[in-house]
């Protein structure tokens, strides 16, 4: 089993290394970082962060698993014919198709979640909904083989729910107790429902490109 | 201000990435990886991810804050004067020296817990423990100038209490709603206390080397 995680300029360094932590757990996977080309790929935090691509999209044909991460730097893919055209190529082998975050943008400019129910960062739900997705106000969202999660901490989550739908819930099990997956957050200010009503506020407005930047 | 996440091989990706999310959105924080070499260091699955090194050790001599990842590879690092020598050297600047996961066995070698309230991969504890420090059941211990975390997933938690206390609790909560931190783990496996016991006991079993490599 081949489990490829794209990469792109400013990505959102947690959403693709949170699955990847999960998901590269599963047994007898091979799991690759792929890009356009085959180097270290730069973050969206001024790049401090480089992950390296080892392959590039033309390298890995047939996944079984493809896991989008979102970030600042997916409103640049958008209209990428590389990506986009990689991705539905992708998606006619895969068994599992995977997005976090803003990352669903991108599986849903290729197309792929028309009519589907699916999630996003709660900044980017507008924009989904705008591409012709159905949002929802779950953190995993599983339609067929199509399962998005919301914001970058939700593909941890992600991944721990499609590591059991594959290899059961005990190897999951297994895999959260060894990753010491036992959240206790100093805060209770995770999703917008929950955090003070002024940061929620001061975000939408700091966020208000993604809906600007729907097709 | 400057964070410095060291690397080195067979590190756990997500014990840096995590805090790495975080921190990084202190404001005025300058974040950079370090390692012996500044190159692609690789992590513990068969190093199917690599995470670039930017600076070399020498290069950061006096950083604010020092996070330690964990990993299998923590225990080829236990005698490497390069690394101990650093992390001392490191100390005498930090405002802030932080672990995730058997990280803290690294800080703890390089003498810099003895007698400290301070905590590790569960599997790691008595490890820990032989190395001077005094282990605690938390997920964030936090004992003077010196915060480790327990296993891998922790290392979000314990960057969020860190940002709390640089930077106040309300820049915490909007990082947490930024990365959308709400955990909704499909399982309630993540500690020993709370997975089957089996799964406990077979991981015990399989993690027995953490014990015999104590000094």
């Amino acid at each position: 089993m081949q489990i490829a995680i794209l990469l792109y300029d400013r990505f959102t360094a947690l959403d693709a290394v949170g699955p990847y932590e999960i998901l590269a757990r599963t047994p007898g996977a091979e799991t690759v970082f792929v890009a356009e080309r085959a180097e270290a790929v730069r973050n969206d935090n001024r790049g401090s962060l480089g992950l390296v691509a080892d392959r590039t999209l033309g390298e890995v044909r047939r996944p079984d698993i493809v896991v989008v991460p979102g970030g600042p730097g997916q409103t640049g893919q958008m209209d990428n014919p590389a990506l986009l055209d990689w991705l539905r190529e992708a998606d006619t082998a895969t068994t599992w198709t995977t997005s976090v975050c803003t990352g669903s943008l991108l599986l849903a400019a290729a197309g792929l979640l028309d009519g589907r129910r699916a999630t996003s960062h709660w900044l980017a739900l507008d924009a989904l909904r705008g591409l012709g997705a159905r949002p929802t106000g779950e953190r995993v969202v599983i339609d067929g083989k199509y399962v998005t999660a919301a914001g970058v901490s939700s593909g941890i989550d992600m991944g721990l729910t499609l590591l059991g739908r594959i290899a059961g819930d005990e190897r999951a099990q297994a895999v959260q107790l060894l990753t010491e997956y036992d959240p206790q957050p100093p805060y209770d200010a995770g999703s917008p429902g929950k955090a003070p009503a002024h940061l929620v506020e001061e975000l939408r407005a700091a966020g208000r490109f993604l809906r600007a930047e729907r097709p």
